[in-house]
């Protein structure tokens, strides 16, 4: 029955409805996927106790210790939190080290930003401590505010207003005739990440870029701000890097490939993650007076924020002289990696991580996602000394450098890519938490298996299940009549796919782990992201105050990892995969529908003289020119490719059906090699050769956006094809991608045929 | 031809799509609708010398002299101009006089906005004179800021932000357990018209409200603010009236209707269009340290402006008292009323008006519609001495105290409303004038006689037809590929509905003469509006400062005036009125449609707990009530009535094209009782008992909203029955409104028949 749901659906739904209210009962005893009735139930009794484990105060108490002073890449504090971590697992019985990378990590000597014309002023790039927050004021430790991997730079030149430096609003500049050569480019913060502005601004030919946060974005206009409530002060500033990973790779940006020793080694001087141009981030009170003085056309509508004060354009007459130096040297990374051996299955891994370095104190990044994560270390730690022999072996990941640019996962990620992928299952990554839903990303292999992981953890808030008001949040919140039937009809939430940003990216995008991110939030507003005053006091005040929501974290992915460790036949399903690529392949053929509307709609408005008509002499804008004819592409390859897994995807959840009601469950013998080709089957959607224009990126299906950073890319080769506009490389790419998802379906045929061989020979 | 559009628009569309693009020219020899071919030649001729004549140096002169000093109702100013006008007029060769009327007329004797908690605050109600503006230093004439026929009162009480004081914002506010009850409240000005926000405010308990412009509505969010630009600066606030003549009448508050001696007469003490609590304007510099101390939740997103603070609701901690005294005397409106008497039809009337009163000294509002009259009234002079004799009458009004609640126009029209409803063939007003496009709205039997006019008057920018910008603007703004598709097929602009908030209420929604408001705009930004910085200065650097759209607007309404004045045929027609009630019927089907299906998916959300698992618990809200289901609506009588106006209207525009051909056109004597059965067309879709509740409303197809105010409501009966859920109510206004549409249509087709009798009889 449990796979049957898709045909079912309807009929099942009203009647089964009231199963995923609550989270399920000590007395359910259907069988969890993938395991034997027997091992299920013993299954949820370890899985019950683990739940039971995790303590808030524990977790309060970690992070006041974690987060108790600046800990970033290179700090004595850093390596301080690795040695405290080691000790901890060791403490709890795992087989724990540290492993170190020595990387490229600059720090800033000098930065100045300041006006020259038309008045004077200088930007103080400093966030002031606050009384009552004590690890506000240890000034000596703190990082300055900058953007890690900005080149060294001083510039002057006029200021222009880009709104979030997005290639949308630079199309949006040239209609206003207004040109960002020669210029220094002020962009905000959001949208797109941060390391995309400025590459584009470079790319458009700026000479030098800063970056705001807005108080429309995470300052007053959203709710007091710090110290009175959670949101960004005048004078604090987001941190963050700004490495150029989505186009070259992320990690240290002097190895293309630590696994690799034929790869490319760059040095800082030609390292491609390296920005063109310099960049400084700043508060909005130092922002205030350049806008201030800003001239030309008022920014179009949607680009003003809420200083008080009207957002023109530019260029000028501000002028800026914008100074940043650093101090190029490596620093050591300290990546903590602790084990539980495997008792039956030791060559097969559960990766888990998160990672512990901060740009300043970083209680809420990463600190909170990293005490959830001790918090089941410890747990497991706990049932292993009370007889839990968990099947395969559990591997818990502390990492550093995440923030300069996922450095330590990376780096570890490379050097032990071959093994990883022989052996890694999946990998199960967190970061920073927060009260309310749980939000789920990740390969969609996983979808289904997680859905029941979430069915069975309690929300502290409103003792539902999580899963289940995760999925009423988005009935909730649907656009659509349409929308909401489509969550009605699909008792399973939709993973949302993975783009960048965190510590999943080499095991995805890179090595092809099924990975799954995992985390709560929507309930908690704050501004103090990557500045000062993200820390204990801050976090205790507006975050997550009673770690109600740690707690659920540590349950939540505990039960996964234990899930995964202990399952006879991996519970994998790869009908939520087949899903997910039939609506990814409607999103680009809609999006290439969309584009030829658009295009043949702004060709006969030139014409009929629309443009002309509008434009206001006294205020006037370019026309856009006339386009060529977006030509149809051939979507067959693909749309065969989508249908052919679809049927491999059913024919493999019917054979996984039927080897459950039979004896295979209890034949290990059997199972190793459906379990290896299981594990091994993410693999089957990597290209060798990667991604166009970007070879370390090997995932077809997921890809951090080439445009958009952390945003997600889903068939990012065909996708980015069209909206670059390139037509031939997107029809080359469906073909490639045809062909790639063809083979998969047989692969997954053949994982079928076995598995109906092996329940057959029972 | 003319009228065979609609059948063979698709057709005939590519090959005349030229002819529209640009005004007629001067050999264009298609007739005019309603015109012989030969009085059509003669028209145009006298219509183009007429184009030639209005004079921007004129317009702009006329304008210094009407602003040069604050001229509300009851100043000494504001008799002058009367005077002036009048003179103008008499000099021109008008038979011009002035007609009076004493009305209520509260000015403020004091006014007190202070903070008594938690700190002390006192509003300064007053704005600065700036120096490079001379009229803003007036300060003894000017009247204060204030809103009149708020009722006295003295109040202090809690403050509660109830956003723009909406029937939905009163919903939110219940959601978030916030009442109003005994509270002052802050409402900020635009949505709905200001009026509404006291009237809602005191029907959910308030005692008190202040109305403060936000600077993202018309302050620096917008442009730089005056004097360096065009918007509002700190301390700029908007009088106005607030007058409850949505709900009750618009003119004098005393008097129900001064042309009928048995209607109610009422004091000010018992007058329902006077405030039930006390209201003042207040500026956003007054505002914003209230704003700051506002305690309680933050508000919805959407109700936050840009207040470089953030916004909370209250209630409190913030205490306000509130003062508003007004001397309630009487004073003298002096209406300006000025005739050329038709030639050959002298009792068919042509009505055109504009005010001359203002809240300050008004260049922009009334004063730039009000040059625009003027140089048309100088221009016909002109034309008469060349030697033009028009037909009918025409007759120019330069109303005063439309600013208090359209005092003169109401008046004067109640005064003569007999006279009119016999004699007016229309109503063409205008206001405020800007530049841009031209903007039209009024009864859809001129729909395609103002298209008419609008493709012979040339856009001063882009030099194509005002009406052909008008329409590639619309194409530019469409929000959808239909209603693009929709532009593209139909050759006439769609006129918009008119509500209220100008002069021709009382001949549109009383009297049932076809009525039209013209003006320019959609190229000024502004944010004057009933200040002392509405003035000459502002006028001349921000708005229409070389007055070329003064005098397209001139040109327009006058070739307007003047087509009207000398058609033979009255070029009315039906085709326009029943595509806008098909339109509209649509809507309201629509409407009822939307509130079933969201009051079904609400209960049904409500069953899920929906609602329940997106409760934060630290910002709780209150569930929304299950509510009955929306029941199905007998629409037949109405959509039946619909299609018989649609027939009726056909039939008469193949008559009408029949009867062109022929000789009716020069028989004057046979065309005058179908012209006065075209005339009076408009009254026919009037009900004596006026609308529910309402009864001086008496047009069945527009009204102003009864919780808008400006905003129109087509079909108010039926829409207003299912916007407020009175079922029953909307359905026995249905019924009511298809007896009154096809009561039209057999009247139209008897027009019909007497058109085809006396076209054959010739």
């Amino acid at each position: 029955m449990t796979h049957g749901w898709t045909r079912t659906a309807l009929i099942l739904f009203a009647a089964s409805l009231a199963m995923w209210l609550a989270p399920a009962q000590a007395g359910d005893d259907t069988p969890l996927d993938g395991y034997s009735a027997a091992d299920s139930k013993t299954q949820r009794e370890w899985e019950g106790k683990f739940r039971d484990l995790p303590d808030a105060q524990i977790l309060r108490s970690s992070m006041e210790r974690l987060s108790a002073r600046p800990h970033h890449v290179g700090t004595a504090y850093d390596k301080d939190n690795a040695e405290w971590l080691l000790s901890r697992f060791q403490s709890w019985g795992w087989d724990a080290h540290l492993e170190t990378f020595d990387v490229l990590y600059p720090t800033p000597k000098r930065r100045v930003v300041e006006m020259t014309a038309p008045t004077r002023f200088t930007a103080k790039l400093e966030e002031p401590d606050v009384a009552v927050d004590p690890t506000s004021s240890q000034k000596k430790e703190q990082l300055p505010t900058y953007n890690v991997y900005s080149v060294d730079g001083d510039v002057t030149a006029p200021l222009v207003y880009v709104n979030y430096g997005s290639a949308e609003d630079y199309e949006e500049l040239d209609r206003l005739g207004i040109s960002v050569k020669g210029a220094i480019v002020i962009a905000r913060y959001g949208r797109t990440w941060r390391g995309i502005k400025p590459k584009l601004a470079g790319e458009h030919g700026a000479v030098g870029c800063l970056i705001y946060s807005d108080p429309r974005d995470d300052g007053y206009f959203v709710d007091n701000v710090f110290p009175n409530g959670p949101m960004r002060p005048p004078d604090g500033a987001q941190r963050g890097s700004v490495e150029d990973f989505p186009s070259s790779f992320p990690g240290d940006p002097l190895y293309f490939d630590r696994g690799d020793p034929s790869a490319p080694h760059y040095t800082a001087a030609n390292a491609p993650g390296i920005t063109k141009i310099p960049v400084l981030p700043i508060s909005y009170g130092d922002a205030q007076p350049l806008f201030a003085a800003l001239g030309g056309p008022m920014a179009p509508t949607d680009w003003r924020g809420v200083l008080p004060i009207p957002y023109h354009v530019g260029p000028g007459p501000a002028q800026v002289h914008l100074v940043v130096q650093s101090d190029w040297g490596l620093k050591t990374l300290y990546d903590v990696i602790a084990r539980i051996q495997g008792a039956s299955e030791p060559d097969e891994w559960i990766v888990r991580g998160n990672h512990h370095d901060a740009w300043v104190n970083g209680a809420e990044d990463p600190i909170s996602g990293q005490v959830a994560l001790l918090e089941e270390a410890r747990a497991m730690g706990e049932l292993v000394k009370q007889g839990w022999r968990p099947k395969r072996t559990i591997i818990y990941c502390a990492w550093d450098g995440e923030e300069p640019g996922l450095l330590g996962s990376t780096a570890w990620g490379e050097a032990h890519g071959k093994e990883l992928q022989q052996h890694a299952v999946a990998y199960i990554n967190s970061d920073s938490n927060a009260r309310g839903y749980l939000f789920f990303s990740g390969s969609h292999v996983l979808e289904h298996f997680l859905n029941g992981v979430a069915r069975d953890v309690e929300d502290p808030e409103t003792k539902q299940s999580v899963g289940e008001r995760r999925r009423l949040s988005l009935i909730g919140t649907a656009h659509s009549a349409a929308e909401r039937a489509e969550l009605r009809s699909h008792p399973d939430v939709r993973l949302q796919a993975l783009g960048s940003g965190s510590d999943y990216t080499v095991f995805i995008d890179r090595l092809g782990v099924a990975s799954l991110n995992l985390g709560f939030g929507g309930e908690t507003q704050g501004g103090i992201y990557h500045s000062i005053y993200d820390d204990f006091y801050w976090y205790t005040h507006f975050a997550d105050t009673d770690f109600a929501y740690g707690r659920a974290l540590s349950q939540t992915v505990g039960t996964a990892v234990m899930r995964l460790a202990d399952a006879d036949l991996l519970p994998f399903d790869f009908g939520g995969l087949a899903d997910a690529v039939r609506t990814y392949t409607k999103e680009c053929e809609d999006l290439l529908k969309k584009e030829q509307e658009d295009t043949r709609e702004r060709n006969q408005e030139l014409r009929e003289g629309v443009f002309r008509a509008t434009n206001d002499p006294r205020h006037p804008v370019l026309l856009p020119k006339e386009q060529a004819p977006v030509p149809y592409i051939n979507f067959a390859p693909l749309d065969n490719a989508v249908d052919a897994l679809a049927r491999a995807a059913e024919h493999y959840r019917r054979a996984m059906a039927r080897a459950g009601a039979g004896s295979l469950f209890r034949s290990p013998e059997a199972l190793r090699p459906i379990n290896a080709a299981l594990r091994q089957s993410e693999q089957h959607l990597l290209e060798a050769a990667g991604l166009p224009h970007r070879p370390w990126y090997r995932h077809m299906i997921y890809a951090p956006g080439l445009y958009t950073g952390y945003g997600v890319k889903t068939l990012p080769g065909v996708r980015e094809g069209i909206e670059q506009r390139q037509w031939q490389e997107a029809e080359s790419e469906i073909t490639r991608l045809g062909n790639l998802l063809a083979a998969d379906a047989a692969y997954i045929d053949s994982i079928t045929k076995q598995l109906e061989q092996s329940a057959g020979g029972q």
